[in-house]
């Protein structure tokens, strides 16, 4: 039986750039698909584009409108390829409600290709430290939210403090059940980080994604030697503004930062 | 006479989305324009297109290939508009060398416009301290390089030092000439900063942004309330891996931290 993300990220290939895929239930959130969900299918969709250059360098997906339950097209434009980096512009489509016969854009999402290179290299980031996963306990799924039990996220810390001014929280976190990670499923953990509107409100108030950037700092092969290990995330937010805040992450592996990821996302307050 | 920042960002609306725009000398880079001059005329097409909605939320700017000296074509597309966020897709345009009567894409963005609302906020982030800037040095312009005349930056620290693990450089930054702050203005000035990979490697070795992304956290009317003032810039990298670094900033007036920013940049190490 397939693990329940390659589940999720069958696309049928429909020629020209476009692939059909369908929403998955394991990995569904209140309104819509869980949100790193989609940005591992855009990234997926670009991986199974034989035009592809490389390896993902960037990606950047904005949630236009709620996915619908059922099935989407996903439409890849290749828009520029050089030597180092590749430009694609990626779009998920549904029916339109309002204009039958017409497929709108949901999603519109950017990738980055590229070629890495044999060069000097450094890590100035510090990795936080956090005691061992085996001593610390899973967070608990909520019940109805099926995503939350896609992920084994265990945080040192009580996730109902609200969090000093520029503390991080951090978090191992792993697919579960456990699978080796590549690009999608590194995308998708990119989104799997507590919010910390909800403890500096007090209680969950709506919250949704508007944009996620996520930047993407090792090889192919840095990615498999990870296996299905733990990675060692570490998250942010630095400003709640306008019905608008924040969030910047760090997905690590041993002494290496595999990934870096942003978000804007939309609240309500109450 | 306009402000060569204005000058620059000067697009005449040929009509359906699209706008006609040229290369200012007074932002010209070594190889192209600087960077932030085309986050800027990007965020400016979209507020000048009577279509947009609200204010500007996040901008991401990927850099496919370098701008030619000259006249290119912005062409908005309004992908999707709701009641809260609007999703714009962004390309800019020149005659592909390579196919005579044909335009290639240069640049591909995406804009996220939306409404603010007056909910609950707070920054967590702390806004780092540095002497006044009367009392810092003006950071000297090199020769030929002529965006860097564009701005009067005042840092604190040796810019060929090389940075320790984490450290935050900060600085501070405004127009030169000093011009009143508003959305292109902020895009213009959120890369203005210098890279940590200079000092690091020991020499100034080629770089290339690859990829800008800025979250804006601010109304228009708390832009305009700064005026002409400095902002307090400060930025840091935290890995340098296969060619390519990020670059994570923040800028901020007074208590208030108006956009972050981040970037993925491409680089030789000799």
């Amino acid at each position: 039986m397939a693990h329940p993300l390659d589940a999720a990220l069958v696309l049928d290939p429909l020629g020209d750039g476009r692939f059909r895929g369908r929403t998955s239930p394991d990995y569904w959130n209140m309104v819509g698909p869980y949100g790193g969900i989609t940005a591992a299918l855009c990234q997926r969709a670009v991986l199974d584009d034989p035009r592809h250059l490389g390896e993902p360098l960037a990606l950047t997906v904005n949630f236009a409108a709620a996915i619908a339950e059922g099935e989407f097209t996903i439409a890849l434009d290749f828009v520029r390829s050089g030597r180092t980096t590749q430009h694609v512009a990626i779009r998920l489509l549904q029916p339109d409600p309002k204009s039958p016969g017409h497929e709108a854009v949901v999603i519109q999402a950017m990738a980055v290709m590229g070629v890495r290179r044999d060069v000097w290299g450094k890590t100035l980031a510090t990795r936080p430290s956090a005691p061992p996963p085996d001593h610390l306990a899973r967070r608990e799924p909520r019940a109805g939210i099926r995503w939350l039990e896609r992920f084994d996220s265990r945080y040192p810390t009580s996730l109902m403090t609200p969090p000093e001014p520029d503390a991080v929280v951090v978090d191992w976190v792993r697919d579960d059940p456990p699978r080796p990670l590549d690009y999608p499923a590194l995308a998708s953990l990119a989104d799997s980080f507590f919010p910390a509107i909800y403890p500096l409100i007090g209680k969950r108030v709506p919250i949704a994604t508007v944009s996620m950037n996520t930047y993407f700092h090792a090889s192919a092969a840095a990615l498999a030697a990870v296996g299905s290990d733990y990675l060692l995330g570490a998250t942010r937010s630095q400003v709640f503004e306008g019905g608008f805040f924040d969030c910047e992450s760090q997905l690590w592996h041993g002494d290496r930062l595999l990934a870096t990821t942003q978000q804007l996302v939309w609240y309500r307050d109450a």
